[in-house]
């Protein structure tokens, strides 16, 4: 088996995903936990290889997770402080499982790769949570989606990485057509205000909201919903490709 | 004399800093020429220490080029495709330059170190061109302003860099209030929409815009500018600490 160090990515540099999905009026995060004694959560993560683009690997990450590589995804941060190494997480890690760890038989080599000082490159991506299935991996006790505000306690800056990320979709949101990625196909006006209203913590007019959302020019109308009562009836809309 | 490798960097990450100045209703950059034969420009750069913050590193390089450290400085993009390797610019500066290289005697591993693949960590600052003493470093054959759009050609990728830079800026404009650290201390309501109207390119009525300005909240009114005609003289502005 190769350490990590031998597997061609590049040092210390690491990529965080903060993947957004929507459902039932709550934002959530997809969140994997360790399995490990600890309660060790952390965000989707990777590194990149030599020849792979940063973007690429983050797409990698995301399908791994996620199982999906085509949703919205944007690069929105670098964590750089010298003192964010994984050191006390991995102490943590060490002391409560050594049994575990001595039956894996990591290579040494790999704890060196994972203590040392790591620049991360933050991406966060947005999608159909309706589409997704959360994807397992080998080092992976469970992983799950956690609606915001009850994200666990997670290692390093993590949480951070999420607010961060957070705070970036609500800018966005005001400037660029991205929210509805997180929508199924096709939705209601009445779906995206609540989807503005969720993300944004705060109430809009319904009868101003449709035109503003409409001024993105971003949205195609389709038929309307069947509901049953035709004339009352919403709209339906889609992302124009 | 240490290579490069040996000063404690981490490997293949570099720093690129959009110094943005504003004079004579022109945004500036401020940009180094190597001294080397082949007309090399390229944005102030530097490596990060294994022990210095990706930010620190960020100001290192502000303070190197500019000689001003406290200036507004912003982390904005991430420049990681797997082709932007300098190894063309390098193949180049080395044909045109083997007498100058011979008699520097580089260490080979520099060369190593500089075609390698680097993910470029971009930062835009704000200064006022007023208080700036561009400082040549031992490379350069001369670094000076240049006025957007009249950027000479850069290598690698720094031109798309600045065009980021200055979309980003754009975008901020609008959020938050970053532009006055481009002017003098203390400034018109006139000074700050010509700066707006140069940075976006567009023009703003004059009865609206400082409405507009003083909503940002960021501006501290101080007497009036002395003009001879004191019942015309427009008010003076500083940025609130």
């Amino acid at each position: 088996m190769k350490t990590i160090s031998e597997q061609g990515y590049i040092q210390q540099v690491s990529i965080d995903c903060v993947i957004f999905g929507y459902l039932d009026k709550k934002l959530h995060v997809l969140i994997p936990k360790l399995s490990f004694t600890g309660d060790f959560w952390c965000l989707p993560s990777g590194f990149v290889y030599e020849h792979e683009d940063t973007d690429e690997a983050a797409r990698r990450v995301l399908q791994n997770r996620a199982g999906v590589s085509q949703a919205y995804l944007d690069q929105f941060l670098v964590m750089g402080k010298a003192d964010r190494t994984s050191q006390a997480f991995l102490d943590r890690l060490i002391e409560l499982n050594p049994e575990k760890l001595a039956a894996k038989q990591r290579h040494p080599n790999d704890y060196d790769w994972f203590v040392r000082r790591t620049i991360s490159i933050g991406y966060y991506a947005l999608v159909d949570m309706t589409q997704v299935v959360p994807q397992q991996q080998v080092m992976d006790e469970s992983i799950g989606w956690y609606a915001i505000p009850s994200i666990p306690a997670m290692i390093m800056d993590h949480n951070q990485i999420v607010d961060k990320a957070l705070e970036r979709l609500r800018a966005d949101l005001d400037q660029k057509p991205v929210a509805f990625h997180l929508l199924p196909e096709t939705f209601t006006m009445r779906d995206v205000q609540d989807l503005y209203e969720t993300i944004l913590e705060k109430p809009f007019a319904a009868n101003n909201f449709p035109k503003k959302i409409l001024e993105l020019n971003a949205l195609e109308r389709l038929e309307k919903k069947f509901t049953g009562a035709a004339n009352k009836a919403p709209y339906l809309y889609r992302l124009r490709k």
